[in-house]
């Protein structure tokens, strides 16, 4: 009897086969929950906002909160379900999981003392991976699984592009430092500033913080800048190819 | 007899089956007041280049409404041929449908008292795309339906990745916040400012009014601006396999 | 016999089938004339580099002009093998075709009054253009053609994507005008200043000489941002299916 | 009996097929102390950390060198089983082989008299080249591997690209100096500086250290940036189209 209620709340905060309406309407409720706590950390970083109305903010702070504490001990409550291990644990296991770490920071800080600065409550957003649910359903499920899809298959060659690209931004910032330290010390003064120099070109922001002066410095950046229009293409590319071979897969699927 | 005209002019201002060059030609010159319309605009606010040739924006202005108002009357007479249902529904319809709403706000300013600041002029552009019928014809026909097929298509995946991109942005934005405001408050004031830092960098646009100065803001800017170029690369290798995969159907259908 | 050496002449400065060794090494002369007249124009424009060699740069300018004024009177004297016409309709259709006055212009400056001022040496790059011919043969050839025919089949869709972004250019610079230039009235002073901020930004380039401080302008300014990286991967995905199409067509033929 | 010793030692420094354990075990060593000899490299380049830790920087520094220099000397030693060539002929090979050339140029500063200031030692990076076997082995050499060989492929048309897009650097940087020089004089001082800028702007860095100021300079600066787009995309839609044909031909193959 205590266990069926159990199960019915485990169906409901964690299992969702489109169903269940109790289930539907707990996960709208706490993404907008979780929204609206993002907007109140946005909200809040504005003094202005945050002195006029800091009665409003404490109020859906400590509502927000507790209802973020009352799912977290359902968590706990429900977690042999998700496990199917024994009680015991099953909860360690909650604990200990990356969700159930999310869980704990992200209203922790509201228990301890105020001393402690540090605010963790922006992490709550990870709780929206959570309940993003109510999207999966329907067409943007397969949408969803497409992207998931294509970036697993090409995750090799996405990763030698990245240490490709670390290498060429490594030894261009080393030459770049030996080439503009003299000139300008207070923009280059060592490597690391120049490593900043050169993920700014090499993906094309090119903030205008730091750049060379010197004729060798500005050939080096040249050279720079035109491999980092080649490395971009490669992911463009690969992701690209990704999602032709997909959708032909899917198509000849269907045929 | 009423009637014969009033279809007569429905095809002319509306219908156009590429036969009827009365319709062409009406097109073309709604087209070219349209853009005259908007070089006005442009034009005007130069304020030396208002003041020496105001008189003849003036009566060009009273042009261009006389037009526009006579269009717009006539589009409520022909509306019946439009919506097929009564005088009355059809009428109202059409002042009710974007169009005509697009119709009537874009001509409103000019009769309204002086005191009126709002200028939406600047809606008539919108009206090009009722004539864009004069390119659609022919081999622009096709080019145009391979995007708008492309484009609806991927819709899903665009949204995804659109969604994704805002919370990288809102997640960035409140850590850069955190991060910068006690060294530079006056460019990181509040999560709001630092989102504008957010957008830049990851469009790459990258306008230098705004960047981080300490060590662990450009780390974070560095994660931010790498893992931004992966995702351009989704909606380009998106659209790219969605172009791949209509030419081939067309080819197809060719066969 | 006369006409035996004048064909010999036009074989060796405009027809090149692979097997006359004099015409390849006509080409290889003019390229390489061009470059350097090109690097002189690039070297005549350091002040000082000028000042110190100028002598020198004119004996290359005299005998560069020489060369160029002898390859044009023998093009004209070559004209009528060229165009299959009567000797002075050839010369005129030759004097008046796109090349001929490329010729004439970047070596006319040399011979006028040097009160005129305006120099067009710079033209003599588009000569190039012609002697490319000595990269089309081989491997390359085969490339060049590549690109070529993919940008010529996705040309209406790469125009539409122009006009498109055009119109949002438009819309936007003038919205941006609006909302900025009552707040910055010297960075906004007219929309014709927007529209340089529109395509600054939706190119991503952002030098930040000009750039929204408005709230609402920012807020626009990221929409445009966000188009911006759509609008630019339109391109890329046709020019990429573009190019998946050719190389399956040479496959297919190869099969 | 010596030459089972020196082709024991030839498979541990030079061959790796995967099942010499000791092979393994010199490559990560060797790794390892490429990267931390770069690390410290960009450590040594902040002054206040060079001055705390330099006795311990020498010190590594001399451990780093005497590795390099027995790594050289046996280099040496086992070259005639890599070249299969006499022994006097096989350590000339080596010595002025890409490879052995770094090797030496990458350890000699330090026996070079403290007046020789150039620091050749960034480029022990290169070395990193020789050990990524370790990440050959396994799924990464088969994306390794399909990078390559789309890259080989599609040499030419990326050739051709670069070529046209120096092309349009050229002429637009050309005439953006008669444009800009006169109003800007400090900004385009000659042709070069232009360059400087045509590059920031064709790669979408946009810095903000220069840009036109004129309506024409502005004018001229929109084509080159509408251009530019166009030209990345052509890189982006080639190297695209090469994973799509790679891809296909490594899924026939399965078949």
């Amino acid at each position: 009897m205590d266990n069926t209620r159990r199960k019915e709340i485990y169906r409901i905060i964690e299992k969702d086969d489109g169903t269940n309406k109790a289930s539907r309407v707990f996960d709208i409720f706490i993404f907008l929950l979780v929204i609206f706590s993002i907007l109140q950390i946005v909200l809040e970083s504005h003094k202005n906002i945050y002195l006029a109305y800091s009665y409003y903010f404490k109020i859906f702070e400590v509502f927000t909160v507790i209802i973020f504490t009352v799912e977290y001990i359902l968590r706990i409550y429900t977690a042999k379900y998700k496990y199917n291990k024994t009680d015991f644990w099953s909860v360690i296991r909650f604990i200990f999981s990356f969700e159930g770490i999310i869980d704990i920071v992200s209203i922790l800080p509201f228990y301890l003392p105020l001393a402690v600065k540090i605010d963790f409550r922006f992490l709550r957003i990870l709780k929206v991976g959570k309940v993003t649910r109510i999207f999966k359903l329907g067409r943007y499920s397969k949408s969803f699984n497409t992207i998931k899809s294509v970036l697993r298959k090409e995750k090799e060659v996405l990763v030698i592009t990245l240490v490709f690209s670390f290498i060429l931004i490594l030894i261009s910032s080393i030459l770049m430092y030996y080439v503009e330290n003299p000139v300008q010390p207070e923009a280059f003064p060592n490597i690391t500033a120049a490593m900043w120099w050169g993920i700014a070109t090499l993906t094309t922001i090119g903030y205008g913080d730091i750049y060379p002066v010197t004729v060798l410095g500005k050939i080096l950046a040249s050279f720079v800048a035109i491999i980092g229009i080649g490395i971009i293409a490669i992911p463009t590319g690969i992701i690209s190819a990704g999602f032709v071979s997909e959708i032909k897969n899917e198509d000849d699927k269907i045929k």
